[in-house]
């Protein structure tokens, strides 16, 4: 029988550009985030290791401190693991933390909230830079609308309405705990703190805030939602490139 | 003959991302921003028309502001020019500006100044979002070292021991009017604006800053440099993916 105290339960956080990716989720035929870290890890550790990720994030979607944890017996130098695997990993991915953490540490069951960034371009002519990591809107925003529009979505609510229809959850209810709109020259850039987020929750926000703020839409059109949990009076889910999985935040790590 | 009166002289503003490109500088075989920029100049005015820029920038460096000029007798409104460029032009390279100026302004010969970035990525492990738009350094900067010794080059000089040695230039006196160097978060930030730059300067400076940072080199190798002409005693050319051309000032406009 396996010594149980030979088992090591690896944290490791991850920096990705999701442009060319289909997502964190490991599937058939298309390369993932979670499948290059997977190749990677059985370089270092010459055998395949499951990587369990906070929550999975959607094509193109980037992440600045996307949590992931894996189990080995290996004994490398926890900290040292980064190093390791950014070895063997593309330059679009990249472990910025590694550290050993509790036996029974579970980087999705144990996480307590999300952190989600949604940057807007908002310009008549596109940035060569920000294209890949933002939502290309030419047209005039009223962000002080945006941001008074986004205080109906604070606290605790039936999200229903601000999931994708193809997904099939039975709790709907989230807490959002902060969500902050700030402008910093063409940038529009939306902050997002919640107990935990719907399936494209995050991007059905921003579409709906960027129709509010081209008057397009009406800012009851959330309170409407909130109520009767009709996507349908929504907007539109805001393009993936724009959002970045900022942090996850665990209990006692 | 031709009626002057119908020629319109057109200034551009340009902004790109450098990284796929081999230089501002048309040259056979090698993809160029100008030649990108002529070939989208043709589909709008069904003719061959030769772009002035207000200089030259290497394989892989970027711009945020560069200037060029052309001239033309279609009388397309001169503020849309930029529109219709941008249609034809790849994402990498966008026209932000385009407006009608004076005959006789030429782009490289009336340019009185010029602003250059360059961005140092300072950090244990690179960044998958920062990889083509800064110089990775792994190593400890003291960047109050290279604050102070930066002002040595601020000032009139001869700047010969800064210059690319296949460069052949004669008058190698230019003016540093300004030199700025901030961090922000992991972001090194070197600003420096001056009467004009002689190959690869910006870059050599930044290597040698670098250097002096890392306590590789000592600040007294500028004062040496300056004095002697001797590209031997200064740091290295930075590389390519820091660099940005942000700004070219000329008199009137």
């Amino acid at each position: 029988m396996k010594d149980s105290n030979q088992i090591n339960n690896i944290k490791i956080e991850i920096s990705y550009d999701g442009t060319n990716y289909y997502g964190w989720q490991k599937q058939p035929n298309r390369i993932s985030i979670q499948e290059e870290i997977e190749i990677a890890l059985e370089k270092v550790y010459n055998q395949k290791i499951e990587l369990i990720g906070s929550g999975r994030t959607d094509s193109g979607v980037h992440a600045i401190g996307q949590i992931a944890n894996f189990k080995t017996s290996n004994k490398i130098n926890p900290e040292k693991i980064k190093f390791a695997l950014n070895n063997f990993l593309p330059q679009e991915i990249r472990i910025i933390k590694s550290e050993e953490v509790e036996a029974n540490f579970h980087s999705r069951y144990d996480a307590i909230g999300k952190t989600y960034k949604y940057q807007i371009y908002n310009n008549k002519i596109k940035s060569p830079f920000l294209n890949k990591y933002s939502y290309f809107i030419p047209y005039e925003l009223d962000i002080d609308e945006m941001i008074e529009s986004s205080k109906l979505l604070i606290g605790k609510h039936d999200f229903k309405a601000f999931k994708a229809s193809n997904s099939n959850i039975n709790n709907t209810e989230r807490i959002i705990y902060n969500l902050k709109i700030e402008k910093e020259n063409n940038l529009i850039i939306l902050k997002v703190t919640g107990s935990g987020f719907l399936y494209n929750m995050v991007r059905i926000i921003s579409g709906t805030l960027i129709e509010i703020g081209a008057e397009r839409k009406h800012s009851l059109c959330i309170t409407e939602a909130l109520e009767t949990g009709n996507r349908q009076v929504l907007g539109h889910t805001a393009k993936p490139e724009g959002l970045f999985l900022e942090k996850v935040y665990y209990e006692h790590i």
